[in-house]
């Protein structure tokens, strides 16, 4: 016969941890605790196993009824209780426990086995009549409630426990009382009965007296509460398969508001906000683990040199559950979160999980638990992930507020922390008033580079458009800056400076706060928790452990020197992507770039890029010596030309008085410059093949930059990058150009290319013939391999992602059926002609975890992310490496 | 000792035709002549391998002197004339003749040998002194210009030809005579004397008088030519490789102009206009070939029944003319383009090659041959190709026009054949003057399908702007008619109602001429050659051995009864693409359409859709009755709905009063559907993901169709076909939509999709297993594949093309290398999968012969073009089939 009950009691069980898909979560929890000789409460675990067999024949399986009597009298012989006795009677709970933990989706009935009689002999034996028909009203209640309503699919919108409540609030207001335990022994015998009346004349039928029969009952109604309307949402959100079931635990009832030498509590084994190998936690003095969750009364803490310590009060339970906290902890190699209760002098534990802590306690306790020898350094760096170490870097909104705070508005998480702020909508009034010293949120319906000094002065950016690679996503990722993009539900209003929610107006100057972790919007100011230190000193050791595990070198994405030097100190050993676009947007040379593209001729073409070249010579030279002795891959000019001419008419007329040229000039180069999908038109090397002379003005600019740096005692190693190439004919006659300079000048400066076009991937043997590198850029890839505009994708991926047509967004996570086969495809075919081809990768997805382990395992030499993800990948690198 | 010399006489050549490469073109023919025992004149050919030799020493290799003379030995002897001799002096004609046809780009010398006394020996000889001083008056102009003057890299800029034409001008002035053929013979000698004076003076060197040193200086000049600038240019745009070197043909000169007994001419085997098997040509008594082609005086036909027929004026000469036709067509299976001279009774062919003709000749001249057995099916399906089948089934400009017209603008040839109209620019104006019966020509800056019903009313339409699949083109080219686009010298003025090219202005009602097959414009109205039947005889036979041949099946791409019978009639045997958002642009339905874009909610847009129905269901009606028993492939909605707004301000109005709505909630809408990169944006299966009534309403109408068709006594064959998948998600989605309808009305309908992104290719494996077909959109896939917008693409690639920086447009001849992978990657991975999956290719490629070569080896099922480029489809495939 199959067995489907396991026992746990007397410091052994017949289930361990190892059991969890047959015990559920819960089940082999309680097992492993009692093995380890842990106090738990006795008891015994019905399995998934019998749940299922339930669900599907409608009965219990043979044998269930028989294995379940067995073990009951087990625990009454070691309990020296028993099970519906009047006089001494044994209580359980009935808990449901999955594979899987779904706190809050099933039900639980607390003190079976209670009734009329035995209430009365739970009353002798504690001497405490109050508990014991407090005991009973609450199993009356929660049994109507869960067994006899919702167990019962013939019956709906009854809601017995309402109705119960109200019952308990007449006798309340008759004595009034304000507080439950205000309640005396008549009222709450008055109070059952009522409530079993009231139970009788809606449900047709009696509260049932005989304990099995509240057992069984108990049990069926967890087993069906697997098929509840929360549940299954439940799962299908969690992706939880609905042929799991759940088990049941059946455990002995223990309590901890038996008089002054009981009690309840939380503990931690260590502090889960700082990470501080302290015992830390939480008591109350005769109380129910409920009392302390409804906050009516005010918790002591375990240990704090207070006169109401655990310690102080009950100091020989204090050193029992000082031992166990260290045992559990040492054998679960993790932090844990316990609750327990003391029983007359007894200690007993209820419950035991790996604790919820800040990232900073994370990273803290991993590094401690590595020199207490408890963590391999595996293990230890698998404890910990992107968000504990953005948390460490970064402003946030502190923990204990998240319940309390309601978002007005939802978009997407696109640049990390949290910033709060006045609202602005010009980017203009952003720069003034940040000179004023003020913290202003920039609000716009998407960003251009027109906006970069708006969006600099900025402590946030709020778009109401675009996705996470949007300009102002990219942007302000790059910067570490906090950036909610494709914020649909706001509304702006520029002229009149307010911007509309569902049922809000938010006026120029209102505070607003972001989180950039989750992309919520609060219409107020919220404080927020500052990191102490950019280069603590626990994030350098972590870095430290993983750049020198990790196989792969981390390179930043970075155009200019503080991001440069924000990305060293970040662990940056190079840049991986340095775009010289940005370059050309401060006024002097957006002014030449402007000419340039007006010019009349090629020779007014090339005066106006001449006049360009000490500009991105000084570019270069400031970039190559903040990163002195590391390589700085420099990307030729790659956006489509209109993006340098305005579209506002306004400045359209101050841009025709600057350069002295005719309006209508202009706004026939602009007519002329549009294209209708400008991602697919003319940039990239197509600019530097039409426009030779911008290329040449680029690498001259290098080349000098090199020669003056090695002037100067420096070792620059820049490397030029020819962008959106699709042909061996697009790269060759770029290196062409460069080459025949950099040969001129006797300079020897790697040639690559950005891999961004399904084309290129496919004839990647072509070009790795004539490459020293390649370097993929992600964001470009995945939209022509999806055909995904990422700036007009927002009107159908929500429905896409809700409805799992797709499982993840693309510009998030790497897609590795498609674009992932294209890396495969690239990889193999440049590999074959070249086996030592540096590969590298420059797109977003260079800072994602989950896209890191696919580019690790498809073998790119190295990765490069904007400054704030450099730690991250160092540490997934580092995970996949050892 | 190498041979350097092969000479050819008395009816026995050393070489024969296979030399080609050693002999050049021209030598070989000759060689193969003379083996045939046609009388060619007698000569010897020196190898393009002394030519190689002498281009890399500079001298001559070892050997030719010596084979030289001996040549020249054995020719005198069987002339019985010798080479340098006073009396009887043998001349001889000095040509070039590479492996491939160079014309006109190097040099010949004619009369070589001739002198001041060996001249008067011709004048006694032929007893015309006129005619041997002015042989010799044109040897010393011809040596000066092409051995003294350009073989002579020293002398730059004198031109020496113009001088010594300036003298001959002169003199004829003093004499006041018109023509050449005035001049007597002292004014021969006069002149010849004065050449010499002149060349003398200029070159600061005589005229050699010696015979044998003007003909090796002629050799070497010939030499030389293969490194003059014309033929360089025309190598590299031929692709000719400059170490080829050309072959020189050293030829026994004859003479047509030595009386009533001499003659020249040129025939052709068969009529090259009409392809007739008649034998067909003209001749001029007492020329040479350079009169006929002066134009001076009129020639007369061989064989025409008039007095002056060859046939009748030298009947001997005619017969064994025509004894030489036709053993020379029955030689190189193929119509023959012969010049010949007729020196005092003696016929002397000059030259045979394959004769130009028209397309209509070809194809009946190919059929013919076939029937005469002299072809076999294989080679007379290669004679022809898809120029020849464009030519028989549309209007064109008469060939012979071709040199006296002058563009004013050239495009790109978009769609084909040729058309007069008068200009107009408003689609509306274009209707209006189409319902009087006018002929219009639309020009454009480009088109929408807002404009398709001015389109549909022009005789051809030109756009500024777009490239050979933009709208325009896409559409031109399915009706097949005649448009050029993307001509960016075009400027138009809409509110002026001109255009302006770089020299004219051209106003609405003024004529022009386009012509489709090379994208020029003329500002004048040409009569055109119209198609005598597009279902004629020739066309039909053709057709039929093609598709009996073909593996391949052909579809065409319509979207209307009209279109898909056009189609039927050029040889479709189905429909592989019929889009169905035309369909939404007649009045009516744009209505509805944009009330569901306008909708304020589900009911709303549900209600517009419903009133679609029954337009789309007699929509598939028409179509399925008209495509009986054969397949049609019906694609979902596909493009972005902004589409169906306008951008007018003027009709934004409109709309607005017709619907009912407010200006500005049609502004508001347009705002919110403006994507940065439409072609990458919401569309396609998009669509019918977050508007799936769409879907669903298009399914019913087709099942409505079907029903409604069945009761009718027809067999309809939809299959439906899901755009823009690009994962099984999407595909499951749609299908599941699809498949709940048909399943409901018991209807067996194949559901496909349309393969047009890089990503649909690399998952092709997981799609099939639940397609029933695959489709791929080669427009869309080259689109993304290169991250090229063929909207955009203007700006770079003619630039591209020159510079051959990529060979072909790709969306003109399929990129094998990139798109042709993928599509290799998507055959395999479904063929894996599902071995018999139909997979088919409904994109322009369709219907372009090096396409369709890649397709077929690439193993698609069917092809899918517009109907005009069916034939041409069937032909290719016929030609790869056999």
């Amino acid at each position: 016969m199959k067995k489907y009950v396991y026992t746990f009691f007397n410091n052994a069980a017949e289930g361990s941890s190892e059991m969890n898909n047959l015990l559920g979560g819960k089940g082999a929890n309680l097992a492993e605790m009692t093995n380890l000789k842990i106090p738990v409460p006795p008891g015994f675990t019905i399995t998934t196993e019998a749940c299922v067999y339930f669900m599907k024949h409608g009965k219990y399986p043979p044998g269930l009824i028989k294995q379940t009597n067995k073990a009951i009298h087990e625990i009454e012989l070691f309990m020296k209780q028993k099970f519906g006795d009047n006089h001494n009677p044994l209580l359980f709970s009935i808990r449901s426990g999955a594979r899987q933990s779904m706190p809050g989706m099933m039900e639980t009935v607390l003190n079976v086995g209670l009734n009329s009689e035995s209430v009365i002999g739970l009353q002798k034996q504690t001497k405490n009549s109050n508990f014991a028909y407090d005991s009973y009203r609450r199993l009356i209640m929660m049994y109507a409630d869960v067994v006899m309503e919702k167990g019962d699919s013939t019956i709906k919108n009854l809601n017995i426990r309402v109705q119960l409540e109200k019952i308990l609030e007449k006798i309340k207001q008759k004595n009034k009382y304000l507080l439950d335990n205000e309640l005396n022994q008549s009222n709450l015998i008055e109070i059952c009965n009522l409530f079993k009346k009231k139970i009788e004349q809606k449900l047709s039928k009696p509260f049932p007296e005989q304990p099995k029969k509240q057992l069984w009952n108990s049990i069926e109604a967890v087993f069906k509460s697997w098929n509840g309307k929360r549940a299954i949402n439940y799962r299908k959100i969690e992706n939880i398969p609905n042929n799991w079931g759940t088990a049941v635990n059946v455990q002995c009832m223990v309590f901890g508001n038996k008089g002054n030498h009981s009690a309840t509590g939380v503990v931690f084994t260590r502090n889960p906000s700082t990470g501080e190998n302290v015992f830390f936690g939480e008591w109350l003095m005769n109380a129910q683990g409920e009392d302390v969750v409804a906050g009516i009364r005010t918790p002591f803490p375990i240990y704090a040199n207070t006169q109401n310590d655990l310690k102080i009060k009950l100091p020989k339970i204090y050193k029992e559950l000082n031992g166990v906290q260290k045992r559990l902890e040492k054998h679960y190699k993790e932090m844990q979160d316990i609750e327990f209760t003391i029983e007359e002098d007894k200690l007993w534990i209820l419950q035991t999980r790996a604790g919820k802590r800040s990232g900073t306690a994370t990273i803290k306790i991993a590094l401690d638990m590595l020199k207490e020898k408890i963590l391999s350094k595996k293990n230890m760096l698998n404890k910990i992930n992107s968000h504990h170490i953005n948390e460490v870097l970064l402003p946030t909104i502190d923990y204990s507020l998240h319940k309390k705070l309601q978002p007005i508005a939802v978009g997407l998480a696109a640049g990390p922390g949290a910033a709060t702020g006045r609202v602005v909508f010009c980017p203009d009034e952003a720069e003034q008033q940040y000179k004023k010293g003020h913290n202003v949120i920039l609000v716009r319906e998407e960003t251009s580079p027109e906006d970069i000094h708006g969006m600099f002065a900025a402590r946030a950016i709020l778009t109401s458009r675009g996705g996470i690679t949007s300009h102002a996503a990219l942007v302000a990722r790059g910067w570490g800056k906090c950036c909610v993009v494709g914020c649909k539900e706001v509304e702006i209003n520029y002229q009149k400076e307010y911007f509309k929610t569902k049922k809000l107006i938010i006026r120029k100057n209102d505070w607003i706060t972001l989180n950039g972790s989750n992309g919520r919007v609060y219409n107020q100011k919220i404080k927020l928790i500052q990191p102490k230190i950019k280069k603590n000193k626990l994030f350098n050791e972590l870095l430290n452990i993983s750049q020198s595990i990790s196989q792969l070198k981390v390179r930043t994405n970075a155009d200019n020197p503080k991001d440069a030097k924000t990305a060293l100190e970040l662990g940056a050993t190079g840049i991986g992507l340095c775009r010289t676009e940005h370059m050309f947007f401060k006024p002097n040379r957006i002014k030449e770039m402007r000419k340039m593209i007006l010019a009349n001729n090629s020779k007014e073409r090339k005066q106006a890029i001449a006049n360009l070249l000490p500009f991105q010579k000084n570019d270069f030279y400031q970039i190559l010596k903040t990163m002195n002795n590391l390589p700085v891959t420099i990307r030729l000019l790659d956006p489509p030309l209109h993006e340098f001419l305005p579209n506002d008419p306004k400045q359209i007329q101050t841009i025709a008085k600057e350069l002295k040229v005719p309006n209508k000039k202009i706004i026939t180069t602009i007519n002329k410059l549009h294209e209708t999908n400008p991602m697919l038109g003319h940039r990239g090397c197509r600019l530097g093949i039409t426009y030779p002379e911008i290329t040449e003005m680029q690498t001259n600019a290098i080349i000098k930059a090199v020669i003056q740096l090695k002037k100067d005692g420096f070792n620059p190693q820049p490397e030029i990058m020819i962008p959106l190439v699709g042909s061996l004919g697009e790269f060759l006659h770029q290196k062409n150009i460069i080459s025949n300079l950099t040969k001129k000048y006797k300079i020897k400066i790697p040639i690559g290319t950005m891999i961004e076009l399904p084309r290129t991937c496919l004839i990647a043997d072509q070009i790795a013939k004539h490459a020293d590198f390649f370097s993929f850029g992600t964001n470009d890839l995945t939209q022509t391999t999806w055909g995904f505009s990422r700036d007009d994708i927002g009107s159908f991926t929500p429905k896409y992602l809700n409805e799992k047509i797709i499982k993840n967004d693309p510009f998030h996570v790497l897609d590795q059926d498609g674009v992932g086969e294209l890396i495969h495809i690239a990889i193999n075919k440049a590999r074959k002609i070249k086996p030592a081809i540096k590969i590298g990768i420059c797109g977003e997805h260079g800072g994602d975890p989950e896209s890191i382990e696919f580019l690790f395992k498809a073998g790119v030499s190295y990765l490069s992310c904007s400054p704030f993800r450099v730690p991250i990948a160092y540490l997934k690198s580092a995970q996949l490496s050892i």
